[in-house]
């Protein structure tokens, strides 16, 4: 029995406090993508929502008890901070919105744009800060201390765990017809809460969690069972870019993973343009992780049938067109 | 009492037989389309399914009872032709191969190469014919006599309808929230399905259907209370390109809908680039018709909640970057 600090009692209390409009996503066959990927190949789709990435999911549970009768007297027990790379912010901004609490979302100044105005455009007060994600959140946790407000740490808080382990819920459901399942892993909040549900409800599948090779500190970690922090990290995949893996993430993540594997930038690009033209979704890069893994081992995959998280969407459209974009179709077709 | 050929006790019995992987569709609120649109905009999302359109939901019925313990003895029962600008012939080579179901599709030579590559990669016969969609329907009635097999016409067949009026009850739960549903309008089916529904039980709610000038065959029908004809369609809206409109199908939208407009091909792809760059949506024509005529018309929906039904998402991604792709990024990012 798989025991981490994930309850799928818990879990199921936890969706419970979802807005609908993030649960219940589509899980589907793409057989276009099959041929160039040499196995079956579902997604689960979490970009189809108003956050456009599956980080609505835990802030809901974090914002539903933060603004719920239980909450304490006092302006600092509706108020939330939490660092992001974009998509935490977001989620948490809208979850705080409706919910009338006061949100602060401290970022890295190279983040996104498009995440950044999306933060701002949601009501959020909105922080940057010079330096990369762990920088940021040195400093929301400096803001909660100072404000005495809570902060909202992906990962290491089990709502943002919990939230994202309803996924594996719905996963689970459907669990019969795969083979494996590819999770993105950057804080571990999504490869630790859906990896606990699957191994309750559905042991039978693997659990492979994916990096990129320019951020590999979780994976190097889950590797040698012990953390390890890095240097700078090297990644266009902003969403999943930390250096430093939380120890009791980690502990969860060694009991629930089977496998952590890293790929290459040029296979994350090369996975988010054959989900553009093969399956006609936009992803972001962090999104195209598990198809990056399975192009590069095919081997591994082969006649199997793997279901891919596609966890986020949001892209600065620039960005994208140049790394989507460069396809025969561009050049003939520029001026049509 | 609105009395068409669609009766919606019949429509929650559809429902039952369609495979729930298309059902229970996202809907949810585009705020960052709402910028530029001038009006709450939410997107009901049709393209995340296996065949990328709705269709699915009325070949599901289609073939749920050509399959069913109902149906006739003999193997032409088994078996069903349609003519298809693309979407049909791909949801009913779906919905036929999982029942063992010996599907026929024909389509004009013309029609999306993406879209006819998949029909046989469904397994379905393809047959080509030179002309446009009115010749695909002429030669699908002949195969059908010749063979003996079942004939399914779109739009006329009221499992199309049926199936497509699914969407309607899905709309009818969150209707409160809009004041306006835009339908793209083809052979009639979604329009006439979904109005039906939503007059039945969300009579509050303006149906307005969206067609392209280049193809207006069914609008200027609607307009003038019969059946008008046209010549050849002009519009990369191949979904809905139809030149002859289906007298009891034109009656049934006669007592629907509230508007039918017409839209230009740069509001068309206009409306594919805002839900590209703003809601991360890949969409083919016919789905950005909706879009396009809040652009025509912003001084109509200002203020107001519309809903949009994102119908397919099957585009041939040559033809998409040229529509989509001339945007700043792409010169400054092109070699990046």
């Amino acid at each position: 029995m798989v025991r981490t600090r994930i309850d799928v009692g818990r879990v199921r209390a936890a969706r419970e406090m979802i807005d609908p409009v993030f649960l219940d996503t589509p899980l589907y066959r793409c057989e276009a993508l099959e041929p160039e990927l040499g196995c079956a190949v579902s997604v689960k789709l979490e970009t189809a929502n108003p956050v456009r990435s599956f980080k609505g999911r835990g802030t809901e549970v974090v914002a539903s008890l933060l603004a719920g009768p239980g909450a304490g007297p006092g302006a600092g027990s509706r108020a939330a901070v939490c660092a992001s790379a974009g998509n935490l912010g977001q989620a948490l901004a809208w979850s705080g919105r409706r919910r009338g609490l006061d949100v602060t979302v401290v970022a890295s100044r190279s983040a996104p744009a498009a995440k950044l105005d999306r933060i701002r455009a949601l009501g959020a007060r909105l922080e940057l800060v010079d330096g990369d994600f762990e920088a940021a959140r040195e400093r929301a946790a400096d803001v909660a201390r100072h404000d005495g407000v809570r902060l909202v740490e992906d990962s290491l808080d089990i709502e943002t765990c919990e939230g994202a382990a309803t996924i594996g819920l719905e996963l689970a459901d459907a669990a019969p017809a795969f083979d494996a399942v590819l999770i993105a892993l950057g804080g571990g909040a999504l490869a630790t809460g859906v990896g606990q549900v699957l191994k309750t409800l559905a042991p039978g599948v693997e659990v492979i969690c994916v990096q990129p090779l320019g951020a590999p500190a979780m994976t190097l970690s889950w590797r040698r069972g012990r953390v390890v922090t890095t240097g700078p990290t090297d990644t266009i995949a902003d969403g999943v870019a930390g250096r430093r893996p939380i120890p009791v993430v980690l502990d969860d993540l060694l009991q629930v993973a089977d496998d952590a594997v890293l790929v290459r930038e040029e296979s994350i690009t090369a996975g988010m343009r054959l989900l553009l033209d093969h399956a006609g979704l936009v992803v972001e890069p962090s999104a195209a992780l598990g198809v990056a893994a399975v192009l590069e081992d095919r081997d591994r995959f082969a006649g199997r049938h793997v279901a891919t998280i596609v966890c986020g969407g949001n892209v600065d459209m620039d960005a994208y067109r140049r790394w989507v974009g460069i396809a025969p179709g561009i050049a003939s077709g520029h001026g049509a």
